[in-house]
Parts: structure tokens; sequence; C-alpha cells
């Protein structure tokens, strides 16, 4: 039985990082050469790469880069700490600059560069893993020949340094030969199902259909699927998840039709000092994002508009978490603290 | 306490047939003339106009218009057939389209133009009579000082003869001071919530939200909406009714929060005939829709696309169903019968 393997990637290191413009996907790939920290702060706030831990990877790399330009450990400390704050969500980002930083000091003052690219690649290397890991564990709980699977927003290759979370389990179920097709919702307003997943899926042959999100509940009361995968920005104590507007939706239907939902997380994205999703802050972003598709403006403008970045699911909707370290199911505490870090 | 009211019509007869061209709205308003039954044919098949109510009396006004440029009867029968077949869907079409042809063939030669025209306007003013009664039925099962409501898609004044279905109810909330907000969801793919429920709210002053559909779950699990009022295109024996996609999600969302659900239809949409929401046909729609944003590609194309037109929600979802005739609540056979037509 074949391995799960993608052809796509979010980022390489090419003598110097390059990272894949997602802003422009799926029109065009273009791979942007980034040459120190605030060239790769830059490309993080501005969003062509996303996912927290391909911003990590980002962020790590960055870091080595810059180290290659200027030794300077005062230098580099500065960069670090500017580098860590391009995006303030993300527990990643800080994680692995934090690593990369502690790889630089360290090492003699000749061998700073080396010893940070090092540092990079092993927390790239972790991430792979961590995404392989997911994946086999993910897949045992969709058993049968022919699986279909629904999944939202994009928890690929393109949003960490390996196959993916969500996506990772569900090439891990074609490279078992079992896939009989992937569902993507669009997501709505960002569109990084419509844009990131259904290019990932196309690249890699999977076979792949759009809907809107809207088109979900009805999906699922079909009996076309088999079960419902997606990542997660949050995993609090009690088992809740914070991931993209339009998850809670997904799991409610699936509750209804019995149908298996199932979050793949990795333990970087647990915080179990949040007991209960109720905690989790919910981000509310530009009304821009809703009023505007690219530069079309599709309603009335300076109206009110309602637009969270995540929802939450409680942990009864939940069949199973997957992380790196093995599956939480049924969902609870006892259970969620059980694959976390 | 004063008369729900609106400044927004779909169509109007000013010594002759004008509709408002709502493919663009919400950029420009502009009415177009129509002169007989093949123009008011094309502006059918083109959406043009849209909703049942008001695609039947754009059939029936017309219908009208071409007997005034040519009474002959053989010629205003074929002119009438080709107008019902314009959209084969609904009913209403098929039916206004007659009423008017009933009046025109039981006229004198010299007045087959002003009885047609009198019919035409008489469907007119009992769909907007129509649209009140409802309005008045619905707004009572919303009572409160401060009441949000949450719709779906559009079911206002552009479509239908009066002051709206669902949106109907939103303005007699609103005429008894009482109305808080309107949330209005976008309605992917074709985003006649954006485009047409926000563009009808702000010409008539009614504060608007509008919403992507993924984030209507997170708002009905928040404290902010008393009750979810949406339109329907068909009404089966058992309570279970077909409306456009997106509005099935709705309804389990605002069943686990406890939110008030409510479907407005008037009787010409009830199917008796129809035994369960199983037996309603659902018609898959264009790729396109879902691929594009107006002229914008916006995911990869040649790609499977799964954009179903309708969703079907079961009555036990349902809190009641309103049409001119009553309410029916609880949703039940008996309850749908009693007011029915």
């Amino acid at each position: 039985m074949a391995d799960p393997t993608t052809t796509v990637s979010a980022l390489r290191w090419r003598d110097g990082l390059e990272l894949l413009d997602q802003r422009l996907l799926p029109h065009e790939e273009r791979w942007i050469r980034v040459d120190g920290a605030a060239a790769a702060a830059r490309m993080i706030r501005t969003l062509a790469v996303r996912g927290a831990p391909a911003i990590g990877l980002a962020g790590a790399y960055g870091l080595a880069a810059e180290a290659r330009r200027n030794r300077d450990l005062s230098h580099l400390l500065r960069a670090a700490r500017r580098l860590a704050s391009a995006r303030p969500t993300g527990a990643d980002l800080a994680r692995a600059v934090a690593r990369v930083l502690d790889a630089i000091e360290s090492a003699v003052p000749g061998e700073r560069f080396e010893r940070g690219l090092e540092a990079a690649k092993a927390l790239h290397a972790a991430d792979a893993a961590s995404c392989l890991a997911m994946a086999a564990h993910g897949a045992a709980l969709f058993p049968g020949d022919r699986v279909s699977l629904l999944t939202h927003c994009n928890a690929g290759a393109l949003a960490t340094g390996g196959i993916g979370t969500a996506l990772g389990v569900v090439r891990a179920v074609y490279a078992q030969g079992r896939l009989d097709r992937l569902f993507a919702c669009e997501a709505r307003p960002v569109l990084q199902g419509a844009r990131l997943t259904v290019w990932e899926a196309t690249r890699d042959g999977i076979p792949v259909t759009l809907l809107p999100d809207s088109a979900a509940a009805s999906l699922l009361a079909s009996s076309l699927v088999a079960g419902v995968v997606v990542g997660s920005d949050r995993v609090a104590a009690d088992g809740s998840i914070a991931n993209k507007i339009g998850t809670y939706p997904l799991a409610l239907a699936a509750a209804r039709h019995g149908v298996r939902f199932v979050v793949v997380a990795p333990t970087t994205t647990f915080d179990l000092g949040c007991a209960s999703g109720a905690e989790i802050p919910i981000e509310q972003r530009s009304p821009r994002e809703v009023l505007m598709i690219g530069r079309k403006v599709i309603a009335p403008t300076g109206i009110e508009v309602y637009n969270p970045a995540f929802d939450v699911t409680p942990p009864e909707l939940i069949a199973a978490i997957v992380s790196e370290r093995g599956v939480a199911r049924p969902v609870n505490p006892a259970t969620v603290r059980g694959i976390a870090r």
C-alpha cells in the first residue's frame, strides 16, 4: 500500500527560502524568493503564506536566512521579535522562531546560519512527520472500500510543511485506493476551499467536487458522503474546537444524518489552558471580505457585515479528534489530554 | 400603528409593462419597457424578473400588452402558450397567464386588451393583499419590543407583487417599530441575499447586516437573533418545504439554539399532491454559478460542481408555516391543509 504523498508545498529551501504565493492561486503559481526576516514577515502579514504550521516554518526559515545576511546576535534577536509578531494569534509562529533563535544563540558566530537552518529544517521535517502520523490515524476512522469525504476551507499541504492535516487524511485514504471523491466546501468569504483545496486536489489527481457552503447540509442528507474531516485552529480542554467559519453547521448536519465528523489537529493547536469553547476568542474580520470578491463589489457598500473568522464546534458533535499522538474518541477532557503534547 | 409598506417593486404598469432589471442590482436601477408576450418571455427566461409571484405577474401583464398589439385570438393563444413555458417549474406563471387568457377570450374583440389588463391588475392586487395578510400573521409570531430576524435569499418585494413573503413579515415588524435588525445571508451561489435583499432593506431604511451563509450557525448560537423567516418554492402535504439552497442548515441551527424558524409561503406554492419532501424534485444548476462570480473565475475550471437549487426542510424543524389564509402551527398534514387554498 502506497504512502500518502503530495506534489504541493507551501514553501521550500533552495539555497534560500521560497514561498508559493497563495494569493495568486489557483490562477498563477508564482514562487517568491524571501531573503530575510523582514521579507518573511511581510509575506506572513500579507497572507502570501497561511495556515499555522506553514506560517511557523516561513518564520523559522526567514530567521535562518537573516542569519546568513547578518550574524550579529542583537540584530537577530530584534529580527526574531519582529518576525514572531507578524501574526499575533498563531502560537506556531512564535514557537518556531524561538526554536531557530535558540539554535542560533548556542552556535559559534561562524556557524549561526548553518545551525539556524538546521533547526528550521528539523521543524519542517517534524511537521511533515506529524502530518503523516495524523493521516494514518485519521484514515483508519473511515473504513470501507469506496469512501467519499467532505472537507471545509484548506487544511492541506498549503497550510503545513507536509501533506496537510484534514487533507492529509484524505490523501491517506486516496493512497490506500479507497477514496471515491473529495467534496470541498468553497469557504466563503475568502474561498480557501474553492481556490486552494480544489487546486491541491487537482494537482494530485484526487477527484474533487466543489460546492457552495450552503449546499453541504443537503449533501450530508444524501448518502453520498461517509465522513467530514476538518482541521482546527484551536482545541480547548473540553474538546471544543475553533475552526474556519462554517465548520459548526457542517457538524450539526453531520450529527443529524449520522455522518462521522472528525477533527485533525496537531498538538501545537491544543490549548488546554482554555477550558471550553466559550473561552475561545473569535476574531471579527473586515467587511471587505464579504462585500467584495477580488475587486468586484457584490453588495451595497456601507452596510453592516457580520464576518467572524471562526466558529466553535462543541465536543458532543465531534466523533473523534486526531493529533499526531493518537485519536481522542469519544471526545472528552480525558481523551483530549491523552493526545495532547 | 403604521401598515407595512415598501418603495421597492419588481414591475409596474405605466401605460405599458415595465420591469426592474434585477440582473443589474444593486449596482444599477434600470426599468425595462416590455411591449408584448415575446419580450416578457425573454425577460423571464433571462432572470431579469425572478420570484414565482413576480414572474406570474410579468407573464400576466405581458399577455395583456400583447392583446393591445394584436387582438387576434389564435395569435393570443399561441403567445400565451409560449409565455407560460418560459419557466416550466413555476406554477404561478402558467396560472396567471391562463387567468388573463380567460379574460381575453370572454371579452368582445374591441375590449380584449382592457379586460386582459384588468385581469392582470386584479392578480397584482390579489398578490399584494396576500403579502399583507401573510405579513400580519407572521409578525405576530415574533413578539417582543426589539426583535432581530434572519432571512435567506430574497423573498421580498422584488419576488412578489407586494411587500414580499418573508420580507413582508420583516417589514410588518419594522412598521410596528419593533425591528432591531435584519440579518441577511448572502445566498451563494447567486447572491440574491447580498445583491437583492440588502438593496431592498437599504432602500426602505431597514437596518440590515449581511453575513456569509457559513456564519449563520454561529450567529444563531449567539443570542442576537429572535427568529428565522424564509420563503418557500414548494410546500408538501406533510409540511416539508423546498426553498433556496442553504435554508435547511439554517433550520438545523435554529432548532439547536431554540430560535423560531418560520416559513412564509402563499397558497400558490402549496402542492398537496406532493406527499413529502422526498418527492420534491431538486434541480441541479449550472457549475458556472459556483465557478464564477460575475465574470471572475474563482476556482480551477473543469472540475465537478455540486450545485442544487433547493434543499428540503422537514416539518419537525419548522415552528410555523404562514400563508395568506393563516398559520399552520405545529406543522403537520392537518394544519398545512387548513391554510392551503
